[in-house]
């Protein structure tokens, strides 16, 4: 295949970013990738599986090299992480990241880039519910959507080449208004992720009013809240980096729910049939 | 196999009858099979396809002729159908349903069979998000379970009978109280059922702040909103029939959202990632 990039470099190597290096070398889509993190143990293993030419611990060394810096550490860290590397940067070195959440870091590292470095925020939509290194596997970003979220300030030929390197990879790439991008993902997937937490939660409490509630919830239930056992972590530093959106998608459900529960309470039939007509002709339509 | 019934009748040839009448006729569970319903064009298709070997449209013909009667109507008028059908069953016949909601049922219905005849609530958890006739198939209630709300007055023949019917057909079954059996499945269907549709309108009422909001909602969101393109009316029938179970497991799951509103608006790290903690732990257990 072609190479868009000679040298990339991956920062965390994670279920994302460890996946992205298996595509890398699986599709040859560079001649050299160097894995960046905090535990040696995890760079070695990578590097044992062929994922990783090579490996520093820390965030200096060898960056000259890269051309393509991607930074898939948990969401939290993209920011500190991105100001460890910028002295290090080369001119011409595209800097991008795979976090859930776009605004904070986009408006945090856009003022930081050295001369002729390009921070493109990216977020390649294809998390499971597991995470960790150990999850990562090849095709993961296979059909699945990779949102970038370039601004004014964006190098055109930069976000070229990333989009074509996302594509390479197997993703259809989709370009996004970074505030935008939150506002969306806060509702389409920060939200059920919300709510699926509390569903669970409240089966725990209703436990101690019913005692086998939850030895038989294994059916239907356990289809939908397969997400509710996601990285609490993870999905704690989601849930901050985008409050003040996910509260206002919480608002929203808030009424939504209300609507229903009041229907209910007052026995409407025909209410009732209709919300939940409206939720199926939504669901079938998307 | 073993004819425990050698003559079964079933009401109403939806999803959850028609699949039982393909299961009769595949495993050779009965020798006869008589189909019961409003739609003649129904009972002819099911006859044509052999599910049925005779049907009657109404519900007083050939039911004496019946060892086992199922009632497979939508669960709003299983009530009705039997007591249609009552004066008509022959001592020795055990009547039975499939309705998703039982104390109401159950109540009605033991004080009007004839003498001889046992009525004994069932509940097949085996639906999909589709109904109908055209969606049931072979092989739908193998390896689910099957709860039956027996009561003090139900006969133990009967009820063992009836165990060893739907143990044949594949599934488990489940004895349960049939009061708990309604405040359980409020809370590990109804609720989860109620939170989805609820959720798919929220996005609906987003979608005019953010014009392509469920355009992009395909991904993740998609799997665990499934359950939301349900079918309406039935839905509205089993909310109005488990009514104060649904409010009371509503209450559960609003206060279990409102803590997490609750951290997340103080920013109350610590909280958040113990209560996705607590869900993670509780949804890997299960």
């Amino acid at each position: 295949m072609e190479k868009i990039f000679k040298h990339i470099a991956i920062a965390g190597l994670g279920l994302i970013g460890g996946s992205i290096a298996r595509d890398i070398k699986d599709k040859g889509l560079a001649d050299t990738v160097t894995g960046y993190g905090r535990s040696p143990e995890r760079m070695k293993k990578a590097m044992a599986l062929g994922l990783i030419d090579e490996y520093f611990v820390g965030y200096e060394e060898g960056l000259d090299a890269a051309d393509l810096v991607i930074i898939g550490t948990p969401v939290r860290m993209i920011t500190q992480t991105a100001k460890d590397m910028a002295p290090h940067l080369k001119p011409g070195t595209t800097l991008t990241d795979v976090g859930s959440v776009k605004a904070e870091i986009v408006a945090a590292l856009e003022p930081l880039m050295p001369a002729g470095v390009c921070f493109i925020g990216g977020h390649p939509v294809a998390g499971t519910e597991n995470s960790g290194f150990e999850s990562s596997l090849s095709g993961l970003f296979e059909s699945r959507v990779c949102v970038l979220t370039p601004t004014a300030n964006s190098n055109q030929k930069a976000l070229a080449r990333l989009e074509r390197f996302w594509q390479m990879i197997g993703s259809s790439v989709i370009l996004m208004d970074v505030n935008a991008h939150d506002r969306i993902f806060a509702g389409i997937s920060h939200l059920p992720h919300m709510v699926a937490f509390s569903l669970v939660n409240a089966l725990v409490d209703m436990e101690g009013f019913e005692k086998q509630i939850l030895e038989y919830s294994a059916g239907g239930f356990k289809d939908f809240t397969r997400i509710a056992a996601s990285d609490p972590v993870m999905w704690r530093d989601i849930a901050l980096m985008n409050r003040d959106n996910i509260l206002r998608a919480l608002g929203f459900f808030e009424n939504s729910l209300a609507a229903l529960k009041g229907a209910l309470a007052g026995g409407d039939e025909k209410k009732i049939e209709e919300l939940f007509q409206k939720s199926r002709d939504t669901r079938r339509g998307i």
